[in-house]
């Protein structure tokens, strides 16, 4: 009787997981297939899975089955329990926050998005500010309620949301430390590279030839094309669930190496969840540990293996042989050398690998600050442009290079930026673990051969799903806990001394 | 109090809406973009919409809601109350067959049609026979308990799931009449036009470029791009509401006509989509007036319009230019007699306009007789070749020019193949009506014009949505009753004296 109410539980997730599937599905198309007229049925459509998955999970038969399952939780598997762990979690949030805080965030989102659009437009911050304001008072009262009902600082409980497990506290200790010696690395690395820099092998190349270099690239990696996709879209993205995944990338006819970027880094998405556990594809524990570790796969596959010069001995063929290009600028060295040339640029998307996580560091020490209200909304250009100026020498001229280049914060993605950081790090503490089981892997991957790589995350981190936390995730893939020397490292050897 | 309960019906309905307007999302991703190994998950997709939407058309609460409202109905508006009737039609299908007989007719039908797909491959209709037996089955289990709920007969019963309100007696009369008199046309439009056949206007023409000419028509047309697509597929169909409507086509290279005449179909579901009334466009009343009207307006467009002098007169200098095509076969009057062309031929969707109404007739009568149980299946090929035979002097080599060549038995479709007789007989009418009305509108369109054509159409059939009896909406539009006189003195004047 008792095992039945956690029987049941798994029905009614995967009646959740199959509407969250159709809503990747929505949204992918809505950035890629849509036609433009069609926005407002489109949001009508998302809004009614979202409402209908939400009454799945507030009833209070999934609360009354939850008590249930957890009363005779010791009759049920590891597996199981780490299942009705999630569950609960996936509960809690969906129903610590009530209905009045959930649409005041959403109207004040909502609106602040669409003048975040029009800010861009007109490269005017003013527009946007008042509704930011607006944002973080909501932001601010739903981290109260769900951080009261998850006994834990009310910005922790944003953290969660995101990143499970993750608290404010560890995550300072990893900012501060990339605060105290990234910085540094900037000049001598870009005085370095300032005696050989790349030739920029920049031709127009047609996108449906680029598109062809990264689906036999994606196909080397073990992309598994019968159950994905891989179409251009405005940004980058990843949506979909095991059964069918679509990654999009954006391709410059001048710059290759953009668009090849990008789908490494979104092929690094879609591999994760392609390698989830399958027995639990349609369950809370067979879903991925979070935005840090998905982030952690994506920057992975893009920054440690794509700009290796492994990888760059692997793709210069392909690139020579698709492109019909060549000359000094196509060689793998040059490309290598392209795709590390480290700049003090305005702005995070086109951030290097050792300039990206100060970008990060900035938009975290900020978003503390206006959560905690020591930094008013009105000020938020000049702190920013500071702290650019302080940790990369660089001030933005305008605002959509500076504080208005992300969306994150108009949408209310409070705790989100951190992700990024912690990505960094695992990638690097992986990359480090992976190259100790496996001294070889990178040669491999230099002959085109990334099995012996994809096994190893596949054993340590895609099989695993939701059952770990991420701590234990990381500590039993790489022996140790989230830690950014590993990164400071890995930077300091692959643009100082190698 | 009373009145609120109709508008709690329409806010179901709306939910009810939305969801199948995701479906037909669905269904389109499948056709068009999903990649082959995703079908399980779009099955279980596509079976949990229909369930969401079945499960709020069968509860209680609305079965209530809908006594309450019907007995305030004096209170509603005449859209209102056509809107009602139409909730009362949905709710009788959905609820009038108890779960037992659903499960069995979706378990026949499902294995059927994959049987169905085996037989093809392997050209062999004994593979499906014992299956097509257990569908027959359940279809007539179904169609007792639902003719016993609208009290009408069981074969009545299908006919009102695809064209509400149409009779077997109805239809019996246009069959028979078009029996009678059409066969015997053949033979002198064949001889008729053997004395100056079409030079075949043969070249290979990329895809990309057939696209182009198909989206410049559908433009002149007036298909509104910013809410709808065109793509390929195998099989050209529509998808879609009108906030977003997508029909595809299936180019042939070699032969051009195929793809924009599939195109002109699909153009025509596609506009009266985009017509329906957009006050109601979450509304049963503001959907369209069942498959009959709905066929009739892909076949006014295909063929009295695509197939026309006048509409040749316009296309041939796009298609000339567009393909950089000269000589005799690319002219106006050499497209038009190849789109006339008529044959004795096995397959009903290759068809010309003549001899398609009796591919329908054939299987109207086949139908009936395996219905009623006069014709097993194991004798359904030998009476497909007899009364080819007899109707069109030619029989099938094999099954899948025969009796393999539709998938609408297997599927459970029965009740819906007239809906195409139905189709071409109202288009007919509508055409004599439309000239009546507007004596130049066909010279308009000779110039390109399509306005005046579709702003009859708006106003006559597009406007009513689901409003009027299809009966009635006929009547309006052409005053007259269902009749195919029409079509019969249309087919004689434009190919035997014209």
């Amino acid at each position: 009787m008792r095992l039945d109410a956690y029987q049941t539980l798994e029905k009614r997730f995967k009646r959740i997981h199959l509407l969250k599937s159709i809503g990747h599905l929505l949204r992918w198309d809505g950035a890629v297939m849509m036609p433009a007229g069609s926005t407002g049925i489109r949001a009508e459509q998302l809004a009614l899975l979202e409402t209908e998955s939400n009454s799945i999970l507030r009833s209070s038969q999934t609360s009354r089955l939850l008590d249930s399952a957890e009363a005779a939780e010791a009759r049920l598997s590891d597996w199981q329990q780490a299942n009705l762990r999630e569950m609960r979690r996936l509960w809690r949030h969906a129903c610590a926050i009530p209905n009045r805080l959930v649409n005041a965030f959403h109207r004040a989102t909502t609106s602040a998005e669409m003048r975040w659009r029009e800010a861009v437009d007109r490269n005017d911050f003013a527009l946007l500010a008042p509704h930011l304001e607006k944002v973080i008072t909501a932001v601010r009262d739903k981290a109260q309620v769900l951080g009261d009902a998850m006994h834990c600082p009310p910005y922790d409980a944003l953290l969660d949301e995101h990143d499970p497990g993750r608290s404010a506290t560890e995550l300072n200790v990893v900012f501060n430390k990339v605060k105290a010696e990234l910085p540094a690395l900037i000049s001598p690395i870009i005085e370095r590279q300032s005696v050989q820099p790349p030739a920029q092998p920049r031709l127009p190349i047609a996108e449906a030839r680029q598109k062809d270099l990264c689906k036999q690239v994606m196909t080397a990696i073990g992309f598994p094309f019968d159950k994905g996709r891989l179409d251009e879209s405005l940004h980058p993205f990843t949506e979909g669930t095991a059964e069918d995944i679509r990654i999009t990338t954006r391709f410059e006819r001048e710059n290759f190496l953009i668009g090849l970027m990008a789908v490494l880094h979104e092929t690094g998405h879609a591999m994760y969840d392609f390698g989830l556990p399958a027995r639990w594809s349609t369950q809370p524990v067979g879903r991925d540990r979070g935005m840090g570790i998905h982030e952690s796969q994506a920057l992975f596959l893009e920054m440690m293996i794509g700009r290796s010069r492994q990888f760059m001995n692997f793709c210069a063929p392909l690139v020579a042989r698709i492109f019909g290009a060549s000359g000094a600028q196509w060689t793998a060295d040059n490309l290598y050398r392209e795709v590390t040339q480290v700049k003090r640029s305005l702005v995070r998307m086109h951030a290097d690998e050792v300039t990206y996580p100060i970008h990060v560091l900035l938009r975290w020490e900020l978003e503390q600050e206006l959560f905690r209200g020591v930094l008013a909304v009105k000020h938020l250009p000049e702190a920013w442009n500071e702290k650019m100026q302080m940790y990369l020498g660089v001030a933005s001229e305008d605002a959509n290079t500076g504080c208005l280049q992300d969306s994150h914060w108009p949408m209310g993605y409070f705790g989100y930026f951190s992700t990024y950081m912690t990505g960094s790090v695992i990638a690097a503490q992986l990359f480090a673990a992976v190259q100790n089981d496996l001294p070889d892997v990178m040669d491999k991957v230099a002959n085109g051969d990334f099995v012996p790589l994809f096994a190893w995350l596949q054993r340590n981190i895609y099989c695993r799903g939701a059952s770990l936390s991420s701590a234990e995730l990381v500590r039993q893939a790489t022996g140790g806990a989230v830690n950014p020397d590993c990164l400071l490292a890995y930077l300091q050897n692959k643009y100082l001394f190698d």
